[in-house]
């Protein structure tokens, strides 16, 4: 853990990264010089064509693929739990047990997943920065640039009948259409038990070796039968071997490699400190929470999940920027850069256009957190009310006015989610309300105005315990009864949750639209004249920071070395039970009882999961990797914890992702899981 | 839990406290008059100085009691848990599989424990005021009082050979002089496994119904042999029964209730979130720790119960200031004195003086905490280096002039604690140094002078494995070296850990002149002069805020009502059955196998844990629960959570505090541990 990001990002001694398997790459921009030059490779007719339409995107915050005609679609276990928590009950706990249709009928439907496939790309730039004409104050750019945006997305919509997203890339620089095939009805097919997709928990976590089957399947259906899918993946039952050229085609969420140095700094000293506090505060919050009974730990399982995953992922971006090597480096780069364009003569200069949208930024971040991003709002409820409170205010309003996500193309998605029958558990609930509420009093102040108005006299706790009890939006029946009377209908409703979002909503609208104007504005246009610089001096080979879309990386399998001695490509099934034994089979290391039982059948050498030099970050959890065939040798599911830094910089000298590998899939599903129809599908066997 | 501090405190009817059992009172002030009236109740001549004598200081934080001639003390589980830790090692973990001395021979000495007994009070508040003239600046008079502290505990040290201690009673009010009989050779003979001692763990803390062998038992020595005590408390083997008249005396650590509406605020916005920050980030540092192995978690355990126990009282305390009716209640009382005493127009203002002093604490809060009270340096090993470097630089000046805990009377039992034998985990260390680095790194900023020097172009994990690896004060003998070669060999010291500390001394001095001179004298100041104002007004028949130092507090042994059902007074040993049953026998609901194998045997329905009405907080545990013959009725192990506000303001509607019942004592002893001898040592049977 402590193994040092001098050696991990290589800045010891030479800060080159030329020729490394650095980058995120477009669909509509391959690296197909790179390719050729270092690997030999230049793929075929269709084949990135064919890759894009097999991949898909989890809108829940992952990837998966096509792996069959028939519309079965894999991703991680750790992708699809939020739909399996949802569709477990009390005396039936599917995260625990696994989930195992024996047919298309008991395929269970999540009730708010949507998975989205790249049909198409366009580049809407020009329009974009036609937007905005120069001298334009920021409130006035914000408001014609979103207006473009959902102008460009409703026409897109109307034209073509898909989902369609404009994308901003190069935090700036560049604006593209994304336009995707939508399924809405999801349904899930198998998923192991947590203790097997997640052996070694926690602890575990971001780190190798590893033994996790960290996969599952879901069925896409249209108009109530499975989907008929051309593009899909072809299953290698040889799967990845080492030295392999690999390819990763998925959806990274977030980097922010091409943020200024000042902009890191704010995210170290600022952003990620106070991102830190409160995934620690809601962790204790679940866990206590959980330890009280087995039931509150069947429901706050799939959240807490994600509270120590964040949190354990932050600490390891937060200890990359806290390593003087990464800022060193960073510190070069950007200086390189001003030498070389000479920008910082020119007015505004765009560094130092981003420091002032970040002291802007710092005087709005707790308050936007708060209030917009319902850091002191938490739970289900009030999530919904503020729905149903916007769309109400939203609809009436001219498309181009609308907040982005009430915007005519962004609606069918939002409904989905409003009107999910997702399960709300009122002490969960309650708990989560309370302690946001808690937050809230003591970040604004107990004398705050919006802080006296919201507890209304009482108590977080009395105040929650009220609201929540209170609350009938737990019936969907009511939610779209609100929906479809408009605001005069959620004026009137004496619902306390939707009564709590009217009144905040003025005070959360002006820190949105202060963060919008004086922040997010400004930094596009300063970011825009960076990239424009960066392609002017290095060319526009460039690949553009993370934004959830679909995107190419290229790497090698491959181990590294820790202490001096070599870290095998990978891991096999044999070794989970070694691990389990070595760690006194205490949880989590207690394989589940499938896994006992299969032990002897088991081919204990198959490989089960494996590293490669793919550059991916959190939202990459689920894509496919497949070699020069373009077939499938294994998913991603995670990253080593010096990986954790490739949010901010690259480098492949120790860090990997690590994927489950296709032939201990195929080993786990036949002999533990015994689930032989699903082999058959994956493979074409009959 | 959020049963509605309304009620607990009885606020939404009646203000009145009168009648109530409020107080923790003085021993050399006890509370006659309200004694006799309300429960008819003269204390027999000498029945204080028996319960004075008998009644135990643990230093480490918590109270006990002696129950035999042979020197025997009896305290909390929890309270002992800090030395069972130290006894501990890789293979034979105390706190898991408990201990029991089968002969003297066996008793295991621990490495740094301190307990004390009050031996006499002396009121020395003339000389303590003379030494602060009128007009003197704070920074004078801080000086001057400490100098003056400093020598009348010399002076009574030189006297009678007693620790002695100037302590501070009504936040400046009064001073008294308490001096102690001192033992330092105090050994381990009895804990149960913490499975029965904390069954029901962070979920079941301050709360009831409870089932808790939370006891342990030591041994005072004096020359290598077993001292001989004049005052014990007899065993009552019938212990507490409903309704009964009973006192705690021990030594409760902290309340503030005295303190003005603006400071109570104070606690509420800015100390209580800051604390309940660090206290989640530990704990989860801990716990990620702890998951990694089950030796890890041996190492962790004792602190990571402390942060968890910490985080369950802060956040009850913070749930009681965030209650409206509290601030209420505390603003009326404030109100109705402020009108009495006519002060408003003094000069200056006390209340205002608060004030001011509060303005200057909300600036150096973070860097007092950072440095000077280690948040940004955890570990023992940074904890030990200040220690010599202070030592050196302290011991040559003259007493009055010396910090506190360097003074002449101090410095036994500061060598005490430097130069503990107790083990320190290389891997454990690093990982708290580095965390905290990291901590001080983000709350002081990157770019701070003092944080460059001190991570001297490392990141925190770097430069925190260089620290721990680097020192040698692992070892008691380099330690005493150090300390016995004074200011130049501390200098001259190669070690990192020494020329840390030396590094931020400055810094971490001039946050405590800064706290010791803005906050703390001109708060004395102002607090003695709202406590004279209070016993104008109210007679001199107040009690203190708590000190850690000995109190009387009187109560009745009383259930209560919850949902408009009734809480029994007490739970029976059958009950920890039922609840492991209840939860699925899932941690921390599982009974150690010795509860197990006794089951058939134990009678069942013998008392176990009780509540009573007894004022009391943090540092009561331990504390002996005895009734009107003085006899040993209990042992207080915890408050329900509505107690948790007691640290601010008292009440008796639900709140209560619990107590491990001596017939449940003597039973389980007998039959789960089959402990004859040290049953016998307590009942006096032969």
């Amino acid at each position: 853990m402590t193994s040092g990001l001098c050696r991990v990002l290589a800045l010891c001694a030479v800060a080159a990264i030329a020729g490394a398997d650095e980058g995120m790459w477009l669909f509509n921009d391959p690296p197909v010089k790179l390719l050729r030059e270092k690997y030999g490779f230049e793929p075929p007719a269709g084949w990135m064509g064919h890759l894009q339409r097999s991949s898909v995107r989890f809108n829940s915050g992952g990837s998966g693929s096509f792996v069959s005609a028939g519309g079965l679609v894999m991703t991680n276990h750790h992708v699809a739990s939020e739909c399996i928590q949802k569709l477990s009950t009390e005396g039936r706990d599917h995260l625990t047990i696994g989930f195992q249709a024996r047919s298309r009928a008991e395929e269970g439907k999540c009730p708010d997943l949507e998975l989205n496939v790249l049909a198409g790309i366009d580049d809407v730039t020009a329009r974009m920065q036609a937007a905005v004409r120069p001298g334009m104050n920021p409130g006035d750019a914000e408001k014609a640039r979103r207006g473009v945006m959902n102008t460009l997305e409703k026409e897109s919509l109307d034209k073509t009948g898909l989902r369609s997203d404009v994308v901003t890339l190069y935090n700036g620089g560049r604006y593209h259409l994304y336009r995707y095939k939508k399924y809405t009805d999801v349904r899930l097919v198998f998923a192991p038990e947590k203790a097997s997709a997640f052996f070694g928990g926690d602890p575990d976590n971001f780190e190798y070796p590893r033994y996790c089957l960290d996969i599952a399947f879901f069925r896409v259906y249209e108009d109530g039968r499975p989907a008929s899918i051309r593009d899909f993946l072809k299953w290698s039952t040889g799967g990845a071997g080492e030295g392999e050229l690999v390819f990763v085609s998925g959806h990274p969420g977030r980097t922010e490699r091409m943020n200024t140095v000042a902009h890191l700094e704010f995210i170290r000293d600022r952003r990620n400190p106070y991102v830190l506090d409160l995934l620690r505060r809601r962790e204790v919050l679940l866990r206590t929470f959980s330890e009280r009974s087995a039931e509150n730990a069947r429901r706050a399982q799939d959240e807490l999940f994600s509270y120590q995953n964040s949190r354990k992922a932050y600490l390891g971006m937060q200890a990359g920027l806290q390593h003087p090597a990464v800022m060193k480096k960073k510190r070069a780069d950007e200086e390189a850069l001003r030498a070389k364009v000479k920008m910082q003569a020119a007015q505004p200069d765009p560094w130092g256009q981003v420091e002032a949208a970040l002291k802007a930024w710092e005087t709005i971040l707790v308050d936007r957190a708060l209030l917009e991003l319902r850091h002191g709002f938490d739970g289900d409820l009030f999530g919904i009310a503020r729905g149903l409170v916007r769309l109400a205010a939203e609809t009436p309003k001219p498309n181009p006015e609308r907040l982005r996500e009430y915007s005519e193309a962004a609606l069918d998605s939002l409904k989905q989610q409003l009107f999910s029958e997702a399960p709300i558990y009122e002490d969960f609930e309650t708990m989560k309300v309370a302690d946001s509420l808690s937050m809230l009093m003591e970040k604004l102040g107990a004398r705050h105005e919006l802080v006296l108005k919201v507890l209304a006299g009482k108590s977080p706790r009395e105040r929650a315990a009220e609201l929540v009890r209170g609350s009938k939006l737990r019936d969907v029946a009511v939610r779209k009864r609100l929906a479809e009377g408009g605001l005069k209908a959620v004026e009137t409703s004496p619902d306390p949750m939707i009564q709590l979002a009217l009144a905040v909503d003025p005070a959360s609208r002006a820190a949105r639209k202060a963060y919008e104007e004086r922040v997010e504005e400004p930094l596009r246009q300063a970011y825009a004249r960076l990239a424009n610089a960066r392609f002017e001096v290095y060319g526009t080979a460039l690949y553009p920071d993370a934004t959830f879309t679909l995107r190419l990386s290229i790497g090698q399998v491959k181990g590294f070395q820790e202490g001096g001695k070599p870290v095998a490509w990978a891991t096999t099934l044999g070794g989970a039970y070694a691990r389990a034994q070595a760690q006194g089979n205490r949880d989590p290391f207690v394989l589940p009882p499938s896994w006992v039982e299969a032990r002897g059948r088991l081919k204990l050498d198959t490989p089960f999961n494996f590293l490669s030099t793919n550059d991916s970050v959190g939202g990459n959890s689920g894509s496919p990797v497949v070699n020069r065939q373009g077939e499938f040798v294994g998913i991603l599911f995670d990253g080593t914890l010096d990986s954790l830094v490739w949010d901010y910089i690259y480098s492949e000298d120790v860090a990997r992702a690590i994927s489950v590998h296709s032939a201990g899939i195929l080993e786990a599903l036949g002999t533990v899981y015994r689930a032989q129809a699903l082999v058959a599908e994956l493979t074409g066997a009959k």
